[in-house]
Parts: C-alpha cells; sequence; structure tokens
C-alpha cells in the first residue's frame, strides 16, 4: 500500500513545488494589521487543498487570526490518531535590502528555494498535507485517523490557539501531535528534536524629557534615556555572561551527564559553525559548550532598539525616549510568568529616578521535553530514516514552539518534532529557505510516517 | 541718529514678520542632502535682501554648502568694524508627529513664532540683516562697518567655514565677531554668553552575524551586537555619573570660585526646570549645581539609538548590527581631537572579539571663552539693555558654536554673543519657537549696537 503512495507522489512532485510557490506567494505576516486580509487568504488556500481531495475541514475563527482544521476520518481498523500541527503565518520581511529576492516572490537558486516561510513553516506544514493528499488520491482510506491545525498566530505568541483547544478538545483528540516546524542536524543528518525553549519577549521603553532637547542646552542636568537604557541592559548580565535578574536559573533543570556526553558525540563543528554565521568569535555562558548554549541554557536577546535621532550624519539631541525589545529564552522548569515577574522587577530596581519606566510584554511560552520511550517517537524515527536514507538523531532546540507545552496540558498528547528544514535556514532572517530536495524528502517521510504509526507499537 | 533709525523700524514691524516667515519656509537642512537645492534658495533669499538696501553681497561656493557674504563699506570716521555672524542652516525636523504644525509652515499662537529655524538661527541672524537695512533706509551711512557672514553648515559643524575665513581673512578682517545664536536666561533676562561647549560627535557601529539570525537558533552562542552596544555605552559613565574614558577629565579648566559664585547668584529655579522639561528628577555628575553642569562640565550623550526590530510587536532576532550616536559637549581646555581619539580607545578597548566595530565621526569643535573686558562687551551690554529693557547677565551655554574659537584662530577676533531666543525655544526639537516680541526686540538691539559700537571704548 505505501509503495503505491510513494508511488504516485513521484509522479507529482513538479505539482507540489507550484503549489508551495502559489502558497508562498501569500505574504501572511501576523504581526502586522495590514496583512489580516493576506492571512485569511492563506487560510483559504490550505481549505481548498483539503477540499480538492475530499478531507473535510473548516476555517476557525479566532480573536485573532483563523485556524484551519482538517479530518481524514475515523478508520476501519484500531490505530492511533496523529494530529498535524503548522502554522501559515510567517516573520516580518525585516530589511528588505539585504533580501537577495523579493521576500513574497519565492525564487529557485541552486536547488534551494527562496522566499519568507519557505522553512518555517510553509515547506514544512505542505508537506504533510500533500502527503495525506497523495493518501487519499492513491489508495482512499488513511490506515490512521490524521487530524489538522493549521493555525496563524504562531510567530506572535499563539494567543488564541489555547481558546481553540479547549473549545474543540474532543473533535482535536489524539495520540500524538506531529510537528515539522524544526531542523534537521545538518543538511543530511534527519533529527527529532525533543525539547525547545520558551520564551519571555518584553519591551523596555524609556521616557525621559517631554520631547527631545537638544544636547548641549540640557546634556549633563537629566538622565538621557538612551544612555539609561545601555545600562539597565547591561546589568542584566554579568562578566560571566550569565543573566542577573534574581531568581532567573532558580528552577533551572540542569543537563545530566547523559545528555552532556549525548551532546559531545554529536559531529558539531565550532569553527564551521562561526564561520557560517559571519562572527569574530562564538560568545556565552561560562562553563558549557555552543551546542548546551544553545539547547539547555537560558538566554537574554536583544531583538531590536530604537530611540533619538537615526537619521544621515548627526543631530545634537537627548531622546525623548529610547526603548529595546528584549527577549529571553527560557528552559525546563523556568516558569514564564514567574521569569516575566523578575524580570519587572529588576529592570525596575534598575531605573533610575531620572526616567519614567514602561515595560511592555509581547509573548510568553512554556519550554517543553517530550519522552523518548514511546510508538510516536518510534514511528518518527523510521519515517525520518525512510524518508531521508538515515537514522535520525535526537536533538534540542534553542527555538520556541509556545504550542507544544499547551497540546500537553489541553489534549494530554506528546508532540513529536519531526522538522526537517536545515539549520542554516534564515528563518526569521533574510533570505530564508527550504531545499527543494528536503521539501521532497519530507513529502516522502510525512507519508511513510502515516504507515508507521499504523504499524509501530 | 539712532532716534530715525529706530522710528523707521517701528513703523516697518510687519514687514519684518513676513520677511521672516519666508525665509522659514524653505527646509534649509544641511545634513540632509536631498535639501541641497533649499539651501542654495535660502542663501539666494539673504542676498536679495542686501541688495535691495544696496549692501554689497555674495554668494560664495564651498566644497558644501555656500556662504552668504555682505559688507556696508568703510565709514567716514576711525570706528570699528563688526563681522555678523550668523547660519542659514537649520536642524532636521525628526519625529514630524511631534510638531503641532508644520515645522516649514511657520505658524503664530500666542504671540510665538514656531518654526524650524525660528531661533536656530533664522530669526536672529535676520535680527542683524534687517537692523542694518533700517540703517541704510533711515540713514544711509552706517556709523560703524558692519559685514556679514551668513554660513550653511554650522548644525553639521562648519566644515568649510575655515576655508573661507582663509582664503577671504582680509575682506573678513574685523575687530569684533557678533552672534546671535544664544538664548536669553530667561524669557525676560537678556544675556552675554561668554563661553560654549564644544563637541565631539561619533557614531558606534557593531556588527555581529552577518544577517539579522533566529534568536533562539542562536542566541547564547554569539554576541548580540544590542547587548553589547549597551554594555559599552554603560561602561562611558561610572556610578557618580562622570564620564570614565581615561584621561577624559585631564584638561578641564576647573571653575573658579568667583565663577561658582557667580552661578549661585542668578535666579536658577532647579524644580521649574525640571518641570518644563517633564522629566521625573533631575540627574547629572555628583558634586557639581544643575547650572555647572549646563555650562562647565564635559558630558556624553546618545543621541540616537538603532538595530534590529522596531516595527509593531515582536521578532525574535538577533540583530546584524546596532549602532548608537554618541556626542560629548568639551570645555575648556579639552582638545576635540584628544578627547576622540581617547574616546575611540576607550570603545576599542571595551569591544568583546564576537563582534566588530566601526566608529564614524560626524563633528569635532573647540570650547570657547570670551574675555570680558572689552569696548566690544560693553556695547553689546548696553545694546541688549536697551533693546530688552533689562540689564544683561553674564552666563555659559552647553550648546556648542564650533566657529569661535575658529574667528579668535583665522581674523584674531572675539566672539560677542548676544543671542535673544529663551531658553525654552525647543532649539533641534519640535515645535522650535522665537517670541515675535523677542524678534523685534532683537532688531531693535542689533540696531542699538551699531551705534554704541561706534561710541562705546
Amino acid at each position: 500500500v505505501i509503495d503505491k503512495v510513494i508511488s504516485h507522489l513521484e509522479g507529482n512532485l513538479d505539482s507540489y513545488t507550484e503549489r508551495l510557490f502559489d502558497l508562498l506567494r501569500i505574504p501572511s505576516i501576523s504581526t502586522d494589521p495590514e496583512h489580516a486580509a493576506d492571512m485569511e487568504q492563506a487560510a483559504q488556500w490550505l481549505q481548498r487543498v483539503f477540499a480538492a481531495c475530499g478531507v473535510k475541514s473548516e476555517i476557525v475563527p479566532t480573536a485573532g487570526h483563523p485556524c484551519v482544521l482538517a479530518d481524514t476520518g475515523p478508520t476501519s481498523e484500531q490505530t492511533p490518531t496523529v494530529l498535524v500541527y503548522g502554522h501559515y503565518d510567517v516573520q516580518p520581511v525585516g530589511d528588505e535590502s539585504l533580501w537577495d529576492s523579493p521576500a513574497f516572490e519565492p525564487t529557485m537558486r541552486e536547488g534551494l528555494i527562496y522566499a519568507r516561510g519557505a522553512a518555517d513553516d510553509k515547506g514544512q506544514l505542505l508537506a504533510h498535507v500533500l502527503a495525506v493528499e497523495a493518501w487519499r488520491q492513491a489508495v482512499g482510506e488513511l490506515p490512521v485517523r490524521v487530524k489538522f491545525l493549521l493555525e496563524g498566530e504562531e510567530e506572535i505568541g499563539s494567543a488564541h490557539l489555547g481558546d481553540v483547544l479547549r473549545e474543540r478538545v474532543d473533535q482535536l483528540a489524539c495520540d500524538y501531535v506531529a510537528i515539522s516546524d524544526t531542523a534537521m542536524f545538518d543538511a543530511r543528518t534527519p533529527a527529532i528534536t525533543y525539547g525547545t525553549k520558551g520564551m519571555v519577549y518584553k519591551e523596555i521603553v524609556l521616557h525621559g524629557p517631554k520631547h527631545d532637547v537638544h544636547s548641549g542646552a540640557f546634556g549633563g542636568t537629566i538622565a538621557n534615556p538612551g544612555n539609561t537604557l545601555a545600562s539597565i541592559i547591561a546589568q542584566l548580565h554579568d562578566e560571566q555572561n550569565r543573566v542577573t535578574i534574581p531568581g532567573f536559573y532558580d528552577a533551572v533543570r540542569p543537563l545530566t551527564p547523559e545528555e552532556r556526553a549525548a551532546m559531545k558525540e554529536l559531529a558539531f563543528d565550532e569553527e564551521e559553525y562561526r564561520a557560517s554565521l559571519g562572527v569574530p568569535a562564538l560568545e556565552g555562558e561560562e562553563g558549557y559548550t555552543t551546542l548546551e548554549r544553545q539547547w539547555a541554557r537560558p538566554t537574554l536577546d536583544v531583538n531590536g532598539l530604537y530611540g533619538g535621532f537615526t537619521g544621515t550624519g548627526g543631530s545634537t539631541i537627548i531622546p525623548a525616549r529610547a526603548a529595546a525589545k528584549v527577549s529571553m529564552r527560557i528552559v525546563p522548569d523556568q516558569d514564564p510568568e514567574a521569569i516575566s515577574a523578575a524580570f519587572d522587577r529588576a529592570v525596575e530596581a534598575l531605573t533610575p529616578p531620572g526616567v519614567r519606566l514602561e515595560i511592555k510584554q509581547h509573548a510568553a511560552a512554556h519550554s517543553y521535553l517530550c519522552p523518548l520511550d514511546s510508538a510516536g517517537i518510534r514511528a518518527a524515527s523510521a519515517a525520518l530514516e525512510l524518508g531521508f536514507g538515515k537514522q535520525p538523531v535526537f536533538i534540542r532546540s534553542g527555538g520556541t514552539l509556545p504550542i507544544l507545552a499547551l497540546f500537553k496540558q489541553e489534549l494530554g498528547a506528546d508532540s513529536l518534532l519531526m522538522g526537517f528544514c536545515t539549520p542554516d535556514c534564515n528563518a526569521h532572517g533574510p533570505n530564508e529557505f527550504l531545499a527543494l530536495g528536503g521539501f521532497q524528502r519530507g513529502i516522502r517521510m510525512a507519508a511513510h510516517f502515516v504507515d508507521r504509526l499504523a504499524q509501530t507499537q
């Protein structure tokens, strides 16, 4: 049976690429209110694909952007149900001048598909949709029940996904959640990501004089919001690159000796990593390797800075305000609410009397760790090996999938992270890409996964 | 004779306002290459005013924006020659949304003329031009020779003024330079500013990864240019708000006990000052009063910050670069070149290996102190008293007039700073204004100055 499915999809690879390009052309940027209509269009595009292969689907409105739900229906035999999760929203474009081709005009160069969302997550979610289409068109009934939950708010913190899960808890009931929104270990080695970081995303705004004032007339007599912001941010780390927020590390679960040993065994080249990023040297928390810092240690990063005069040349003002977007990646068992409160307290304590502090919060999400001894993990592992021709490695990720803890809480299901973009895919940056070969292997993998899940115990 | 001049100008006050509005409508922003044609237009506008009252003038091109020179010619009696200096270029508009009326559409509200350049310096330079026009129209010959040097690069550091002074040293020869580009002590008390600060204006650009990268995938493993920039800026001050750059204070001339006593005698209300700026508290270098900090202590201020994601909401990136515009106001006898080099060395020393540092320089200028025992100072003082109905106080300024040291060096002349905008005039910020009454009193003062300079020894 699986041979018929694979053979069917081999014959349709060109059409799959065309359809991915269609989806990538829709600028579904969830953070920007101006793109609300594009969000709607992307959801409808997905619903039409399900309709065309006879899979029941619906667009579920939320207080934000809608979700697309689909369901292949009950199977004749007693087999597991899997819920495939993906997100059709994408990050903003950022500095357009840094893109070699327009972000929403997908372009193939040397076997790579360049477009915002190619890797994160349109190409990856579409692989699962197309695999189900192939099963439906080649065989008819699927050996397991496959449900889909495709949301439009992943890049802005999945604020309304919890509402949908709670309202549709029976409809979405499943044994496993399957998600392709992570990276392979390297371009040839597939991976199952068993842990992700959580996040707390803040914006610190410091208000000084009621408007920009002359830096000669007033300099040295009032707190400068720009200097003060720098001072606050600087004090959030110590000389060992540890975060200084009181209590920040209290709940951090230490890496086990086994985990540290497994990480050391992975073929990770620090010099190659450094060169690929174009930085003069690697830097991070003392006492940990780069992989440990990336996968298992909490971090605090400035994501953006603004304030005062930023045009050509010089303007001699003290800015009325200065601000920083600052996000923390947290790890098991740090609690986002506790970290959020500790951050606010620390920043308040660091703020001198000469400025007024405002703190905004943009996102908060839990970290996640998946148990490795399950039929789902075994099926995912087998499918990855069949799709990519190599046994997967088990890794963790510094990225955040805010919904993993939510699935566990609301549906009681663990998430199988079987992503297949490459680690250098430029997600969130300019020139995001997905390899065409990776996309096609991902579709095969997703088709095998359905087959294996029916057989693996 | 002076009565005829004053009577003539009293009859022309309305036309003077209209002509100021005409000049203010020209967006002569020197820092922005897009406004090159506006710079030319402003210079020509001034030349037409001189031509209309029979004063010889010319537009002198430079490698940057042109200067307007004018000369009333030799006098029949042996009297001093004064060179009136002003600048027709203005600061950028900044955030347009903070202006209550457009920056280049002069608007009168409650007796105040709002426009970019109203105070700094178009309204003030025009007062001297119109006073000379009044002398020419009412009397014919002036009792002293008045020359004009009106430049277009003051707001960008007067880079080519030195060339003009050196090329035209005989043509510009004078006993005093008279400049109205400073503020009164308060709205009713005129002032002679006998000291100004110098400036060194830098831009620190930190380069990290070759493009913005995902803060989850890479956070904690590389130096974040935003955090690193904050750390560098923060370390440029200590806990006492002193600048930490090695050698920074070495050449600072301490305030004399007499100066400190004179400053204490001035009616300066710190609470009113704080409230007018809208800041929760005043802050500055320990051990000095607000006036001492403003007039006589060197400072270091962030003028602008940029880097990473600054749009609506949150984007989880590590920025490829982060930058700060940072300017220092220096005092006698700090040398701009020495301070510039010390700044660069300090910032280089503070830069960790994980980022690449780039430092740009936008401006450098000397501070200035004027001797108070001269016929010029006495004439200026008398003219201010006649124009404003109150004896002037002697003050210093935190602002920078890069050309004062240059005049001393190239022409051997000291500068009489008899500015008459108010300290709250919003120069360099939104809603810059000049009081209509101040403008008119300034014209009278300038007319009296010509008269007094001929009589005072």
